[in-house]
């Protein structure tokens, strides 16, 4: 099968292009850059060199669609909305990396992301690619909006102790940390070295665009209004995002009885591993893998549940995630292409 | 005044000294470490070479009280238990900068320090140097209990909300984030380099030997039990500590009144900065300086505040909060010899 | 194929098993480390949980060579002499990554490496695997002493133009800067986080094991006794070789004519990618895979040649080109499992 | 003293800042930014809060020559150059931290600057100031161009050999690294955290503007025309400057003379540090200081001499070096509010 992407120079683009050429059934089509359109796509990327001989071309949705079975879209919000429909009503599959068909209702969109919303005859076609919770709707999909990278990492990390009926639904508090890369590769003083090397920097406390589409999820998943306080670092890595999050318990229940849930839980699903008692995972653990890992603990003093869940953010929180949902529309194996080992040190 | 330093070869040792050779009432005496006295301190330091020529040397309380006016402790916990008694006995003052004598209570010390506590004599002399709280009691003080830097950086964050009586003391959380010079100069494996580079990773969840410590200061200042669920994570940097504390408010204040409220509570504290609206500090705006810089933000949609405070583990979370009670207990300018302006970048 | 692998909680061993797991003809069979036998390999390594479940074992020759197919050995230098006799007498095919076997004269060994040098009878068994340079030696090898980091990057950035004759071959300086986990994951204090952030470090000038390696590969390629300026450097990062090196050319050649011969020169070698007339590479360019990326400059002021080589010396600098020479041994395609693209950024 | 600072939001004009604050008889004036004239200086560095309450202004050579005594200029090359003439009419005294006054030769000048040099008149004011070589100059110049950060490392380390005539002038070769801070802070590609971070990039082979300055300084100084190769390569850490230089000797000489007679050549400069043999100086031992490190070693195998010097970039290499300019020209002890220890680690 050949995958076009869209959005070609950015962070995104580049992980599903490694990820692509590790993939038995896909191989690289098109890769569109309007700003770089008749480049060649390794004089942005030297990296590539002698292993993707592409030049970068311009947006043409009746091209793609007949030159390629499967389109990524790896542009940022407020673009894919607008490129959506044309390819859609070419009849071709895309998988939209971008924040733009997650939330359902466009007011919240709107909200949260401070411009205009897609149309309803779209977003209504979106189906939300949380892997290991919507396999069934993502078989079916025509349009596949790839969750974010914290709520990824959030809700794989939050719905089995949610969903047991255990936790204090009003009592939920994300403390996110990521690495660098996922603010991408424009230009901004907060990704500039010198101010970000040797620190730490607190953002958009409450205001992030991904606290709602965590909220979707988990109200989709338990039925109750759910506000989570959701706060966000930058830390001084490229790659990684750990959260940790805070549930007050409603009964008494143990470490290894949460250990258990949460094993059985994701018995079958092969991306999400939970850590041993006492254990908490690290970011570097699933460096460069499709990897979300969590470790567990309750503390008897409060009675809470802390979650310690991470992942790369730019695999399972973007192109990894992005290819196991080709693989579950293909009816592939669930690992295809996304099996090696995580990268360590 | 000349100070003596015990445990010469650590990073807080290392950054006594950077501060003493920045006071003016105070200089190097005796720098003591058993396991390299006879050689010279450049040795272990190069970049002391040609400023301080100094041997250093084997303990010697009769010598050390002899030749010094005062005594820091760098020492690791379970030390300078064993030395704080001879140095006291002989009249001199100490400050101790490992957890020895922070805690009252022996009970709780052997909990969560799993050894042996100091004896009640000399627990009971000791005064907790949180310096912004505790003026009074530290200008008698004979031995300064030197607060750690978590606690420092959590309680500063703390106070000003719990003691306006604003917010629900069981909703307490604080998730914690330090660079790896807190674990100090021994080597382990978490502190090597190419385990925690482009890494985050939790640890000692619910179990930092610092909880009993901030839930002391907060019961001491709120005469109400609280217990505070604390995680603490190693970050890729080597100075800066970040505590994100998360607070259930009672009542209904907006984030501007919890802003001139925090202005008011550290009026005259010349190392406590509040941010303006919206604006949340960052490790690197105190490195190498003593300030405590704090950020805060009320999230209308949980009604929970946000507390973002930042200090530079090793100096307003030890060495310097250290120099900052010697200025105190001798009625000098409290900011004498730390007035320096932050390293940035 | 079965492969062991000796030496299996270091760094080069965990890597080994990363790209095993990722080749069509090689799968893990024995792993030993004699300090961790007994225990899961992902108790070590948390990375590995669900994907390398398997028990360390003690060495055992005997056992080793009875359901192996092929022995990597990832232990220090000084290790590998002691068991390579035993392995190769039971007719088992092995590649040392150690420097144990690489020197031929059991007195230069003796001199740089300060320890006892393997027998003569098992020296003259060796091949030095630089792939690209001794394919058709490695083919025949039952014992292959794999290249070390530094070696492998500067030879192949010096092969080209001194083999062309074009070198003053008295005039050679290369100024080498390596990545932290090269040193391993010993615990040291020049390995020691807070040691080693926001620095560089010389180390070994002129004193480096490395050297003698070098000087034997360019007196097989030249005929020439060749004696190099070799200084090392370590850089705050993981992963990542950089050698700079510096030669008098000894006639009129641009920067253009050099960069021609050094693309025929490797024309037909897919590891090595020559950058294009102004371009540099940068380590990142080759991380977790098996590239040398090579820049070139010449100077018309001075007459001389800069040349950037750079490796990943986790993988073409050990791991990777082990299985390099696996593959050239096997007769397998030289790229098979080692086709993975960089991991960027 | 009153300083002016124009070009107030880059990192040298911060940098100014934080030592003008440390210094006894200098205190800030006028700061210039007309890209954010009339915020207040915090606004852009938090870091500042409560300690430098300024607001930006617009140029104004007529202000600002009467309301300080001195100017300091940390504005980019090409904007000095204009800005210069007018204030130095005004009779005030300018100390130079861009490149515009260092080369006497506008021909050299507009050939690696490309663009147009200052004029004849106000070169021929321009004193170089290279503390430790032209004291004298100083003390009595009206406009400084305060060297490079690369020069200053470079020539402090090349000097003492070249003047004794052990040197082969034309073998020198000088391999440099510097943290990403030498950038300064204007966004760009190679100073994004996820582009430089787990990386070392080379660029500017023998293209470097500073090149022509290392060579007039050089030819000043032995009165020989002196061509070197020079490289430079981006480090992943903010602060520090490294060079490697390699020259042949001329003579038999060991590494403990030529120790000696750099200990000579430095014997009443105190920010010049000799490291004893066998020891070679590590950027992070100069962190935030005036020191310039250097460590020595002859390799009998080659007959060459290595030479290692590191300097803070932003200290030494600019703010630090310009302090200690305006100390010379005032008479005040060299080292006036510059005799903090580094910050380390």
């Amino acid at each position: 099968m050949k995958a076009a992407i869209i959005g070609g120079t950015g962070y995104g683009a580049i992980e599903l292009i490694r990820l692509i050429q590790n993939h038995p059934h896909l191989e690289i089509g098109t890769v569109v850059s309007n700003s770089q359109s008749g480049t060649n796509f390794s004089d942005s990327y030297p990296h590539l060199s002698n292993i993707v001989n592409i030049s970068l071309e311009k947006f043409d949705a009746e091209e793609i669609s007949k030159q390629n079975d499967i389109v990524f879209l790896a542009t940022p919000s407020g673009v894919s909305s607008k490129l959506v429909p044309e390819l859609i009503d070419k009849g071709i599959k895309v998988i939209d990396l971008s924040g733009d068909f997650r939330l359902r209702s466009q007011n919240e969109y709107e909200t949260w992301y401070k411009h205009t919303a897609p149309a309803e005859e779209y977003l209504s076609k979106a189906v939300y690619g949380l892997s290991e919770i919507y396999p069934e709707k993502i078989k079916e999909a025509d349009l596949i909006a790839n969750p974010g990278c914290y709520p990824t990492a959030t809700t794989l990390g939050l719905l089995p102790i949610l969903k047991a009926n255990l936790a204090d639904k009003k009592s939920i508090i994300i403390d996110a940390k990521s690495g660098v890369s996922g603010a991408g590769r424009g230009l901004s003083l907060t990704s500039h070295f010198a101010e970000i090397n040797e620190n730490i920097k607190a953002y958009k406390l409450g205001a992030h665009q991904h606290i709602p589409e965590i909220e979707q999820v988990l109200k989709d998943e338990t039925g109750s209004l759910i506000t989570v306080s959701f706060s966000t670092h930058l830390v001084p890595m490229n790659r990684g995002i750990m959260i940790t999050a805070y549930v007050n318990l409603t009964g008494n229940i143990s470490t290894s009885e949460v250990n258990e849930l949460y094993r059985e839980f994701y018995e079958n699903q092969p991306f999400v591993r939970v850590r041993p008692i006492g254990i908490y995972p690290a970011t570097k653990e699933v460096q460069g893998s499709n990897y979300c890992d969590i470790g567990l603990h309750v503390d008897p003093r409060t009675n809470r549940l802390t979650i310690v869940s991470v992942i790369d953010n730019l695999v399972k929180g973007a192109a990894g995630q992005a290819i196991q949902n080709v693989n579950i529309m293909n009816n592939w194996d669930v690992t295809t292409g996304l099996d090696s080992i995580p990268m360590y040190p």
